[in-house]
Formats: C-alpha cells, sequence, structure tokens
C-alpha cells in the first residue's frame, strides 16, 4: 500500500522524521536562535506525562513548588563542577530596564550588580531554600518537584531532540539518612521505568552508570535508555544519589536523632520534554505518528462522509455516536472522540487522523447507519478497516484500546530485540560498527576499562556504554571480548543521541 | 475564643497576611530581588485552577501550545505602545556565555547581536506564529492557550500579590470575523466569572472598561473585580477584544470566503497567580488560611490521639477510614485524605491542619472508635465538633463538602454586599473616603468624565472606577452626584491594589 509520507524512513530518516514532527503539527521552528515552537500535539503528549507521572508523584508523597526562573551567578558558583558545566552555555541577564531614545537601548544605569543565569536547572537555588526549612530530622524527608522551563544555549545537534529552552520537571528530596535516600533513589527508577513501558510502550532498559560517566558530585548515577527506530540509544531519563556532596556546599544540615549535626542526604532526577521525542522515534511508521492510546489526548477520531441529502442524518448519528463514547472511563480518564466534520475530501480527513497518530479512526456513511455500526480502522494497522455494531463498539472500546497498546508495547519489545545482537569476538564487534545503522552490541565485557578500549570505541562511533539490569541477572562467566579476563558482566554498545 | 494568630485582621492587616502565608506554607521571599519561592501551598492552588480552567478549555474547543520565552526586542519594538509599557520593567539577556577567568565574566564575544528580553507577555511572538499558520479562513479560528511563565521587573509593591516573575495562562485567539471573535470574548468572560464564583467561591463583578482605562491597542477590553476584606478592589482577571488591530501589525492575513484578503479578528486575555492572592485575601480569617472545598486539593486531615497502648488500634481505625473516604468521588475527581500521624502534641497537630485550610479535621480517638464514628471540625467554625458515625460521613461527605463551599461563598456575598454602600450626594462621597478602609461606594454617576472627577478620585485616594453589568440592569434615572446629570448608570468607586 502506499504510504503517505515519503520519503520512507528507509529512504531517508531525517526527512521522514521532519515530515512526521510537520503533519501531526508538533513543533517549527522558532525566531529565537535553536528555541522550538511547541504546537498543540506536542504539548498535549507532554500534558498526558505529567497527568501520569504527577499523579505517581503524589501518591508516593511528593508535592510540586516552584523556584525563581533567575539563578544569582554567584550561586551557580557554590559548585565548581557545576558552573563549569552551565556557564559556558547560559542565557544571562544583565539588565532590567532599556532606554528610550532612537531605538530602545541597554545603559549602564540599568545593569544588574549580578548577572542572573537563566536557569539551566534549579539545585543551587532549591537546596539553598531547602537548607532555610530544615532544622531537626522532623523537618525530613522534603520530596518536592519542579515542573518547569529551562534553558541551555547549548548547539543544536539534532532537530527537536536539544532546544536551548525545553521543558522538564526536576525533583530534589532531602532525607536524614542514607538508606532513606537509596530507598528513594531506587523506588522512583521504578515508578518511571514501569511509566516508560506501561503508558509510553516503550521498552526502556534501566542501569546504574560506572564511576567515570557518573556525574561528577553524585555518588550514584541511575540512568534509563531506550533504542530508536536508526539504532542509536537515546537516554530517556536520569536519577543521581548524591550523598551529602550537595548538601554541604548548600548547607542543609539538620539536628539529629542523637541530638548531632549532620548534614542532608539528597537525590535529584529529571525528565524532560526530551522523552517525547524518544516517542515519536520508538513508534511512528512510515504513515506518519503512532501514539500509544494511554498517552494519546484524543483517542477516536469520526469522519463523516456526507452529501447534501444525508447531511443532517449522518451528522446526527455521529455527534450522537460521539456522545456514547465521550462518557466512557478509560485509563482513569475519559474516552475523547473528536468528529471531523470540515468541508474536505473524505480521504483527507482519513489522512488527518492517520497522520496525527489517533488510534481509532471510525467511517460513518450510510452503510453503517443503517446497520446501526461504525466501519474501524486502527492507527496501527491502516488496512484494517471492520464493520463493527455500535453496541460492541461501546462495550469492547476499552479493551480494543488496551489491545492496541500491547500491540505497539509488543512491536517496540520486538524492534529492540531483533537489534540487540550478541557478540563475542573482537573482530566481529570492529565489524559491526562498519554498518551504517549498526544493532546494539551485547557482549561480555570486563566493567573496568583501563585497557585502551575507549579509544576504540570513540575510533568505531560506538559511545553510548550501559550494564543495563535487565541482561546481567545470573549470568555465567564467559571471557571478556576486549581483555581476555573472566566476567560475568554484560554491556550493551551502541551510537547514542 | 482564642485566635490562632495575632495580630488578627482588625488589629494589623499586613502582618496578619504576612502570618498566613507562612503557616500554611505557601511563599517566601526568595534571593532573586522582587522573586517568591512558591511553596507547595501555593503550587498546590494553583494547580487545582489550572485543573478546572483547563477542563473548561478543552471543553470550549481550546488547545494548549508553548512559545519561547525569550522575545527578540525587534518583536517588542512592532507595536509602539506594547514596547513602551514593557521595556522599562524587563528582564534583558545579553549574553549567551559566560568566560572563565578568576570568576565568569561577561565578555563582548558571546554578547548576542540583538538583545532578548525575557517574555512580560507574548502576544508578539504569538502573533508572529499565527501570521504563517492563516492562510485561509479554513484555518480560523486558531484557539490557542498558554500556560507560562513571565517576567515583569516592576517595583514590588504588596507582599506576593506582584513579583517580577509569575505564573499565568495567556490565550491569544484569531477569528474569520468580527462576530465570532466578540463572541469568543463573552463567552470566555462566562466562563471565569463562573469559575469564580463557582470553585473559588468569590462574588466577583464583571465590568467592561471605559474609553480611556482599556488597553490602548483593544477596542473592547472587560474585567473583573472582587472586593477583598480590607475593602480595597483587586482585579482577578482582564479580556480583550482586539478588533484587527493586532492582526494588522503582525500581519495576520487570510483569504475570506468570497477571495479577497482580510486580517484576521483577534482577542486576547489572561488570569495569573494573582488570582491566588484574592483567594487568600477574601476568605481568610482570625484562624489562618481558608479553602473552599472545590479548589483545596486536600479535604480531610485525620488526627490520630493515640498513646503507647492503643497506638496499632487507633493507627489502623484511621488508615481503613482513609481508604474507605479516598475513594469517593467529589467534584469529579476523588476525596484526598491525610493522617497527621506525627509525634507532636495534638493540639499543634490539630492547628496544622486549621491553619492549612483544610475544610474537614476529623479527631479519632478510642471514644470515636468504640461507637464507629468521627469527631468532625469544620474549618470555617473550629468550635464545632460533631460525633458522627462513620457510616453516616460516608454517605454525606459530599453533602457536607458542597454545603461548605455554599457557606463560605454566602460569607463573602454577605461580606461584599455588607461592604457595597450607595450615596447619593457630593459631600456623603467625599467624607466616605477619609475613612481608613472605606467601603466600595454604588452611586448614580455620569460615565463620561471630563468633568473634573478624576482630580477629585485621585485626591480622595478613590482611583477604582467602575460599572459593574451586575448593578446596572434596569436601573431608573437619576441625578449623577458628580454632574448633576440624568444618569441611569451606577458607577463603584473604591480603592484598589
Amino acid at each position: 500500500m502506499k504510504t503517505a509520507i515519503t520519503p520512507t524512513r528507509n529512504e531517508d530518516f531525517s526527512s521522514w522524521y521532519q515530515a512526521v514532527i510537520n503533519w501531526a503539527s508538533l513543533a517549527e521552528n522558532s525566531p529565537v536562535r535553536w528555541c522550538m515552537t511547541i504546537k498543540p500535539g506536542w504539548v498535549a503528549i507532554w500534558e498526558m506525562m505529567q497527568k501520569f507521572l504527577d499523579k505517581k508523584f503524589k501518591e508516593t508523597g511528593h508535592e510540586n513548588a516552584y523556584f525563581p526562573l533567575l539563578i544569582p551567578l554567584s550561586f551557580l558558583e557554590k559548585e565548581a563542577e557545576h558552573v563549569e558545566g552551565f556557564a559556558p552555555e547560559c542565557a544571562v541577564v544583565t539588565h532590567h530596564k532599556l532606554k528610550k531614545g532612537k531605538d530602545w537601548k541597554l545603559v549602564p544605569d540599568w545593569k544588574l550588580e549580578e548577572p542572573l543565569i537563566v536557569r539551566p536547572t534549579s539545585e543551587t537555588i532549591i537546596w539553598d531554600a531547602y537548607a532555610g526549612w530544615v532544622q531537626s530530622y522532623r523537618d525530613l524527608p522534603i520530596l518536592i518537584n519542579q515542573w518547569a522551563n529551562v534553558m541551555r544555549w547549548e548547539m543544536r545537534t539534532r532537530l527537536f531532540l536539544r532546544t536551548s529552552e525545553f521543558l522538564w520537571q526536576e525533583w530534589h528530596t532531602a532525607h536524614s539518612t542514607e538508606e532513606e535516600a537509596r530507598e528513594e533513589t531506587m523506588k522512583m527508577l521504578k515508578v518511571y521505568e514501569d511509566f516508560m513501558k506501561d503508558y509510553l510502550a516503550i521498552p526502556v532498559l534501566s542501569w546504574e552508570k560506572t564511576p567515570e560517566e557518573r556525574f561528577p558530585w553524585a555518588v550514584n548515577t541511575y540512568s534509563v535508555e531506550a533504542i530508536m527506530q536508526d539504532n542509536k540509544a537515546l537516554q530517556m531519563w536520569t536519577s543521581h544519589y548524591l550523598g551529602q556532596n550537595f548538601a554541604r556546599s548548600s548547607n542543609i544540615k539538620f539536628q539529629n536523632k542523637d541530638g548531632e549535626e549532620e548534614y542532608a542526604y539528597t537525590t535529584s532526577w529529571w525528565v524532560s520534554t526530551r522523552m517525547i521525542w524518544g516517542l515519536i522515534m520508538t513508534h511512528s511508521d512510515d504513515n506518519w505518528l503512532v501514539l500509544p492510546p494511554k498517552i494519546s489526548s484524543k483517542h477516536i477520531i469520526i469522519i463523516p462522509f456526507t452529501n447534501s441529502d444525508n447531511e443532517d442524518k449522518v451528522l446526527d448519528y455521529c455527534y450522537d455516536l460521539k456522545k456514547e463514547l465521550d462518557s466512557i472511563e478509560y485509563n482513569e480518564w475519559k474516552i475523547w472522540v473528536v468528529i471531523d466534520n470540515s468541508r474536505v475530501w473524505w480521504g483527507q480527513k482519513f489522512w488527518n487522523g492517520v497522520r496525527k497518530g489517533i488510534p481509532l479512526i471510525l467511517k460513518i456513511w450510510e452503510k453503517e447507519i443503517e446497520k446501526d455500526s461504525v466501519s474501524l480502522v486502527k492507527r496501527i494497522d491502516i488496512e484494517s478497516n471492520d464493520l463493527v455494531l455500535r453496541e460492541n463498539l461501546k462495550s469492547n472500546l476499552v479493551n480494543i484500546l488496551d489491545w492496541i497498546q500491547d500491540k505497539i508495547y509488543a512491536r517496540a519489545v520486538g524492534y529492540r530485540n531483533k537489534n540487540i545482537v550478541e557478540i563475542d569476538s573482537l573482530e566481529d564487534f570492529k565489524e559491526h560498527f562498519k554498518k551504517e545503522n549498526p544493532e546494539f552490541v551485547l557482549c561480555y565485557s570486563d566493567p573496568e576499562i583501563d585497557d585502551g578500549r575507549e579509544e576504540l570505541l570513540k575510533e568505531l562511533r560506538a559511545t553510548s556504554r550501559w550494564i543495563p539490569f535487565e541482561f546481567n541477572e545470573n549470568n555465567s562467566e564467559k571471557t571478556c571480548i576486549f581483555t581476555w579476563k573472566k566476567t560475568n558482566n554484560k554491556i550493551i554498545y551502541s551510537r547514542a543521541y
């Protein structure tokens, strides 16, 4: 069957991606360098993500707060590593007023005494607030999240993946014991992993970063990775158990149960709109966007086929149908049905629904009305076209959506598994990365990499390297393909975004 | 009964307000000048407002999008009035990088060619995007809202009422006919007015601004006002029907049904976190914060009274109770119950619940367990203390909350009505505004005010003046107290925030 976008993924992956973004009304370049205009399609997905994550956060005892956008430079400077990381790519506010002349001008009088940085991340200002809130162990834990915009003036390496400004949530928790902080870190890792599997239908792999890859101020760093359709890895999420490092530089002290003064134990983690990028790149096919029903704000599009004789009758049927379906509960919220009654050719309406990734398309014409039914097309299989009794649709709608959700997940798992290849010799490893879109490689490797492996990986452009929990349970011992040492450790090597 | 805060509202209104904010964990000053740290209590209220408004927006066919935080100065300059309004109070980004030396420094190499302004409002960049999206009348209407942070570097005149950064939503719609745009304006006025009355329990008054008070680029400006407990008026919301003014400066053109090129008809409107300020100032009493149940994220706090002998038994009872109540549907969402099982004196727990404005406080001790009941205290009447059978509480919980919501609204209506006084002579008018917290004055006044009235009002500090729809239906004609002309127009005069 003719697909609706050319080029297809195989023909030209980048142009295909651009077409998906355009046609599903997701985003576009803005007049502000390296920033994007986030269009309704993208925001709707982000809102669905927020809805489910925020509910989970609250169920696990967390609260939201909001801290200032602008951070004094001196705050960033509290941590050497921190300022080194962000100062070279930050937007700096220097003036608080413009002077009117022929044009509006910057004048020294209205220069700020200290430059303010548009937050690239908020830990410094958040820990500073916590320092004021905590006196005793009774004030802990502090379990706070912030939904916000952040800005990093980095070169945009890939369209809509990295933009100067993006939306995210950042968690910063403080605890009175190491044990509790570690428990929090692992609990939330699981929350996100489940969310990505169950809602986003992405078969992610989680792992703990090796010492050389973790953030400098973290004691442990965890990460969740996914495979994209060009076989590159995308980091979907990171979290840190920070020990007392940040508490020390921000002076978050408390009196413990024994009356001694101690620094708090802190954790932090993030997800950003980048997760949407991963969602698009995981599921979309040659017919544009595919959204798992659980993360799609709109579930059904009804397309009326009308002519001047039957218009009222067909539209009445459609609006009745919408009303019935709208009231059905799905995934803790309600079904959302849209009717496309614009005056364009039905084929155009159909492709509109397809390219926006709406899970179910219902076609209504005379035939369907006569039989009190609908013609149902599933987005993931646009050649499907089943005449379904209206009554059956109603009673099975949730099952149909669940079935689609499972199908999309299974498809992604299938893709992932097919594209993780096991390799057991260095020669094959080198050969493998000469391919254009090399699959993930899983191989026995010693986790210590002081063997010149870094050089080789750089040369092969296989710079992503992680030790997923999933493939490291009860492995037998084998030979590391790099060092010939015995190891029971399996590492995934891949290219990455 | 001894109240929990001193001073009371009568003793010292400002200190009372500060105490409410502190103790309910709403906000605090931040280290960034004129910015506040928005604490969980405040964010929770804002999220409730977002939840209900956003639902309404979507039901009325609107969508959310997100536009860049930083706006090029040249965009602001497109409209003379616009840049004049905002340039004198804006945060200006001039550099995109800092250089490392002994300290981190601004250097000319990394100065931006054009300054970027942290958005004080987004119309210029939003209209610019619309101009690209619209070709034909078929592309209209565009019904888009943005939830965002904005920044205005104005002097902070009142704690947490005006801060440099605040959160808001801004609507910008574009239509193909004047009629449709006007209909949208009036429809949304009603949506907000209903929201404020039904959810926030604030008996607001809406009106259309007179020509001299409306925004320079608007054709019609509407506003919604409320009376605070010190009898000052607070503007809760504004909206504009903009005609084709903004479309012209931003070049939003479309081909109409007759094939002619035409500028779009646009509207815009806003609400900000200032609405929370109004909510606090309307309902709070000498026992701290009062929240209408519909806007309170937490509905019930359970306070267990335990000793070492009965701890397990009491806590089990409380958690069982929570589980039962949690599942009850209220106001389209679920009841949220918290248990305070911290190890502090019960009185402290009780006052904690009171000052946070949680609508219902349930006290549980042996007595309540024996009778399978709870002791119920209503926040709006902390001397109430009714022993209620658990079964009755469950089946009547929604009714109890509705009753409280109505009661709070009625109390606010009572306050409003008591504090609008009718005056029919200029002498009384002048005398009235010599009072410390003068009530709103409602009087027959000619709407044309070229009679030196401005001077007088300024002198009396009665600078707020509006013609509410509510008091201007079918008035008989009387004499204007300022001009002696006949008029059927009633104006409210007051002090304002």
